[in-house]
């Protein structure tokens, strides 16, 4: 895969209570709301303690567990991370790093292709536009949230109240803190809880191995297992000294190998499950989103594939983002054909009917149907919306949407923005609008001409709003029109926009603000409907949640939603076509990996490392498996041992695991991760990095 | 792109009345059903006498005509070629004999890749399933085609009526001749010819030069010019003696090179246009069937591609298809961005009212509307079946399938039967299900997996059909047990099951025959539906014909139906850019491109060509434009002069050219060619074929 998410607004979120396809052969009269072996995401403030202690005979400390959540990050260009030193060292996925090396690289420098090493501080890059996220505390707002919300309110009057409770419960905290303060929801809406984060802006690369050894195997070993990637990167934070950051809280690093059976906890950021889903929710997954979203992904792989053709810059161009394609595409299609496997319904049906009988006992089956058919409802109403849009995804018409809303919503009191424009999220908002991160117009371009063309796809070439798009060209030329007129690619521009407000927008004559413009009625009318929606499925799912936990208690764990937690799992080998699986790789396996799969370029070890074999100690592990629970998102988490010492770094899940997303099992599904000796062996015996792998853990 | 088509049924036809984008600035008193310019894909028994004339000072000589008809020849696996010498030599496009090259390739004979020359007719090898049509009469048999139709048919009985007519006339014929004899629908159902081809079957590999050369600059260079490609690949066909055979009509071969502005013509077979199409029947295309049938090659590129990750053998095996895949992918690309012009349709609905005022004038006009309205309506019901599908795309599936149909149809009247399954097409028929080209099992399988995966898409994964299909596996579960499974691979079952009829049929456990009879019912329902709509959208353009006929007067063409046609027009620069394009490449300049290009593999010359640099006469011609007009399925057409001799090898039309499925234009669109004093000059130069190059033309 890569377990990495591009950042979007989180979405509603549901408590899960489906397990593994391992339950099909449970008799109906077993629990089956209940979590069962390794499964979950726990929130650190309803941390599985009573299962650990039964399961794994591990008891969860307080400091420990305190420990581990503020020695963790969040990347917020989609992934996790965590300290790994005193001074600021952050340990992340060199593919989670990659949308920062893309952007510090230039047709003279490829840190993709080539990698990198600051052999002093003043050599460490600083990234143009990431923001990383420590977890400082954790407040459960539910009350209030839900007090804001009117008992007579229809969906559209509750989205609007629930969204001004949100805003001034973190505007609050804003004020008071300083911190940057996110309420989150949870269990498809039962919780909603306050998030407090440190934020680190100004974050520096310091080590990238190349992408040659980051994914080695390439788009074929994606998703498989064994493997022997050093899909690693180090950064260091830094204050607003312009000093590296002195850090209370870093994990130490374990120099012992790991063990079949051992006992290992994941703390990251799950970006999205979908486990609480109903029948009608997941079939529409299966029939509508999912192929809808596969075609446009192999749409925008070849896209990207046929700029690449140009040349070798145009590669190195589009190579970030073709990579991220390949990697959904490749994810969505093991979703996918685990959602078609008519088993997959049959066991979601049953635990369906044994609820409800469940729920038939208290008297309370009718009103829960209710909340049934009300989702499935809402499938109904969002198939109808799926081919509907008024997004362009381009990186120049993006900022350009984005400061023709940002116009209209200064004008509106805070607790009536939308999430994204408050002037709790103005910081993060800005930093993002105002990268300096470079824009490719001749990729830009080849975009732009795609998305005009799929939108006139989408809404049918006679639409009025297509007309008004197109002005009388064809998709082609009317791209290479508005990118050789526009200027919201200049810095000075878009400050003179964004401060300028809305009388300085409408009388802008940049076609791109222009088009931006044309789209924004639609945008709005689009964005309401669709929140009306997920407010009818997030009062739904609540009611859900709520008889469950009637029946169940509490202890579960809420889906994913890019917030952190805490998965746990053991290093376990599995069976796979009649052979065992060992959890563990070497650097030997590596070696012996390229000599098989002599001529494919996918497959050839960079020279760093063909040049340092003698050096290596090809016993060292480099790659191992666990059972931990994990998803898009906790790409970079890293895996610590009881005693809370980093021994690994999440990057992958296996082929099998790709069902995760709705269903966890562990029969076969497993975490992949690079082992924590493997990165320090790559950095003294591959990448002449002795000092720097000094400094880790301490 | 390649100008190949796979073969397919033909579909119906219409006179096309459309030209180029150059009539939007005419005023609306012209006349704008005439065919302007060098537009046409002439008919042979209907020749464009006059307009060669006053245009081009050109009198056709019915003489000169007949031997380059006779010249011409069909492959019947999507392409086109001629004769080239007394002794059987074939001339087509490397792309066109790929899919021959690939059939006779193998692990360790890569044809594809390093080409082949025969060093003495011992070596030629032999096609494993290749059928080459050579036109030897032609008969108008409308009358009788029509007097078939009882006037109070509805579309059902119609449907069954006119193809018992045009079976028993194609019956006759072959029992009469003993030639190949097939009805074929010409303006859109205004005609029926009957097309008598000699067969040759016995088709031998004599040269073809790397994919390297035939294909150079690959997926980026595909209908781009200028252009530096050898898509050439020379064939010979034997007599039923297993020797040579003697043909009595063959292209002599010019030696000089061309001129700007020379008279050229092209003799071929173009595949399908669509340029009588209504408004509405455009509309269709671009709202509906070309965003669906691009959405299909983008997810079959992207399978074939991960496939091909494999290794190197996985490469070669999928290469041919993807090849195919991607050539169609980037034409229709280009088809839809002109159909998305506003400009397109604007043109088009213009033409229609103008042609409606001149119908006002004889009273014809509410009739008229009839049929417009009419055509209008299928498109309704088409946009319904559009999603609809039985078919399963792969080989092994195909063969189950008609395997499944042959034993029912065979059990009907020859005249009742589906046309494929018809006594004058078994010959035919039987050479392709029992071919002996090699089936790949993995590739198979994971094609297979994929239609399973796309059928659940389409019908919904709750479908019954598809629970019969699937029987409670996942997609990739159940094609690996029907590979696994299946014998259709295997020649002998083939033909016991083909000679064996229903019985053994229906008596077959092999799970990949029960799949095709699981399916046969939807199958036949489907093709029912479409050939009933197909009938109505004949019978209306049946009448527009006839009243643009009524109007304009004949010298018009049908819309193309990869039946022999003649084009022509001159050899002609063109502007892009600002910048003029030369009509004709030279072999430096093949040299110049490779250079400008180093490190993308695409543009690697192969080492037979780097090796012959010194030798080659770098001044020779290599490829040039021309304006005729062609469309695919005219790969492979030669190119002749004014004397008939062969000058050129048809194989792209460039970028602007993609239009010309429903627009012809000669503002910059053309037509692509190896010119054949490029073709002498590798041959001797570069192959060290001196030999064969001597008895090309004589």
């Amino acid at each position: 895969m890569k377990n990495s998410i591009k950042p979007s607004k989180p979405r509603s979120l549901r408590l899960t209570f489906l397990v593994g396809f391992l339950m099909l052969s449970l008799s109906d009269s077993q629990s089956l709301v209940t979590v069962f072996a390794d499964e979950g995401m726990f929130l650190f403030n309803d941390l599985p303690v009573k299962t650990l202690k039964e399961r794994h005979d591990f008891e969860i400390d307080q400091a420990w567990a305190d420990h581990l959540r503020l020695s963790s990050v969040r990347f917020n260009s989609g992934g996790s991370g965590s300290f790994i030193s005193s001074d600021g060292l952050v340990l992340t996925n060199h593919h989670v790093a990659a949308d920062t090396l893309h952007k510090l690289s230039s047709k003279d420098r490829d840190l993709i292709k080539n990698g990198y090493l600051a052999k002093s501080l003043e050599e460490e890059l600083k990234a143009p536009d990431l923001e990383l996220n420590q977890l400082v505390s954790i407040e459960d707002v539910t009350d209030r949230v839900n007090a804001g919300v009117k008992p007579d309110a229809d969906a559209e009057m509750a989205v609007k109240q629930r969204r001004a409770a949100m805003t001034t419960i973190e505007q609050e905290s804003k004020e008071q803190t300083g911190l940057r303060s996110d309420v989150i929801t949870l269990f498809g809406g039962a919780k909603y809880h306050l998030y407090r984060y440190q934020k680190y802006t100004d974050v520096r690369l310091v080590w990238a191995p190349e992408t040659a050894a980051a994914f080695f195997g390439g788009d074929a070993d994606n998703f498989e297992y064994p493997r022997y990637n050093m899909d690693a990167t180090i950064m260091r934070v830094y204050g607003e000294d312009g000093k590296p950051a002195k850090l209370e809280h870093f994990l130490a690093w374990s120099d012992a190998p790991l063990e079949e059976g051992e006992l290992v906890f994941v703390s990251g950021h799950p970006g999205r499950t979908q486990r609480i889903y109903t029948t009608a929710a997941l079939q529409f997954l299966r029939d509508q989103r999912m192929p809808y979203t596969l075609d446009f992904l192999r749409r925008k792989e070849i896209l990207m594939q046929q700029f690449s053709l140009g040349g070798a810059e145009e590669k190195r161009r589009a190579r970030d983002e073709l990579f991220g394609i390949q990697n959904s595409r490749k994810a969505y299609s093991g979703m996918l054909n685990g959602l078609q496997d008519p088993r997959t319904m049959a066991e979601k049906r049953g635990r369906e009917s044994r609820l409800l009988a469940a729920l038939a006992k208290s008297g309370d089956d009718e009103k829960m149907s209710q909340a049934w058919e009300e989702i499935a409802q809402v499938q109904i109403e969002k198939s109808k919306l799926l081919r509907q849009t008024a997004s362009i995804r381009s990186e120049l018409f993006d900022i350009a949407h984005r400061l023709v809303i940002l116009a209209d919503e200064n004008l509106k009191p805070n607790d009536e923005r939308l999430r994204e424009y408050t002037d709790a999220s103005r910081e993060s908002f800005m930093q993002s609008l105002m990268s300096e991160a470079p824009i490719y117009r001749d990729l830009e371009q080849m975009k732009l001409a795609d998305e005009l063309s799929r939108f006139t796809e989408l809404r049918g070439g006679d639409d009025k709003l297509i007309a008004e798009l197109l002005v009388g060209k064809g998709p082609r030329q009317r791209a290479a029109e508005l990118i050789a007129e526009t200027k919201v690619d200049d810095l000075e521009f878009r400050k003179r926009l964004a401060e300028g407000g809305k009388t300085v927008v409408l009388a802008s004559t940049d076609p791109m603000i222009r088009l931006a413009r044309i789209l924004e009625p639609e945008y709005r009318r689009l964005r309401e409907l669709n929140e009306r929606l997920e407010e009818r499925e997030r009062q739904a799912y609540a009611k859900i949640t709520a008889a469950i936990t009637a029946i169940e208690g509490t202890g579960g764990y809420p889906d994913a939603t890019f917030s952190l937690r805490l998965a746990f799992g053991t290093v376990k080998s599995y069976e796979q076509d009649g052979e065992t699986i060992l959890p563990a790789t070497t650097f030997a396996g590596a070696y012996d990996h390229t000599a098989k799969h002599a001529g494919q370029e996918d497959f050839d070890l960079p020279s760093s490392w063909m040049d340092a074999k003698e050096k290596v100690d090809l016993s060292t592990q480099l790659n191992f498996v666990c059972t931990a629970d994990i998803i898009g998102g906790n790409s970079g988490s890293p895996v610590v041992n009881r005693k809370g010492e980093l021994v690994g770094l999440i990057f992958d899940g296996n082929i099998q695991s790709l069902t995760s997303d709705y269903l966890y099992t562990d029969q076969q599904a497993r975490a992949v991760s690079v082992s924590g000796v493997g990165i320090k062996e790559a950095l003294r015996s591959i990448y002449s990095a002795s000092e720097l792998a000094d400094q880790i853990g301490r």
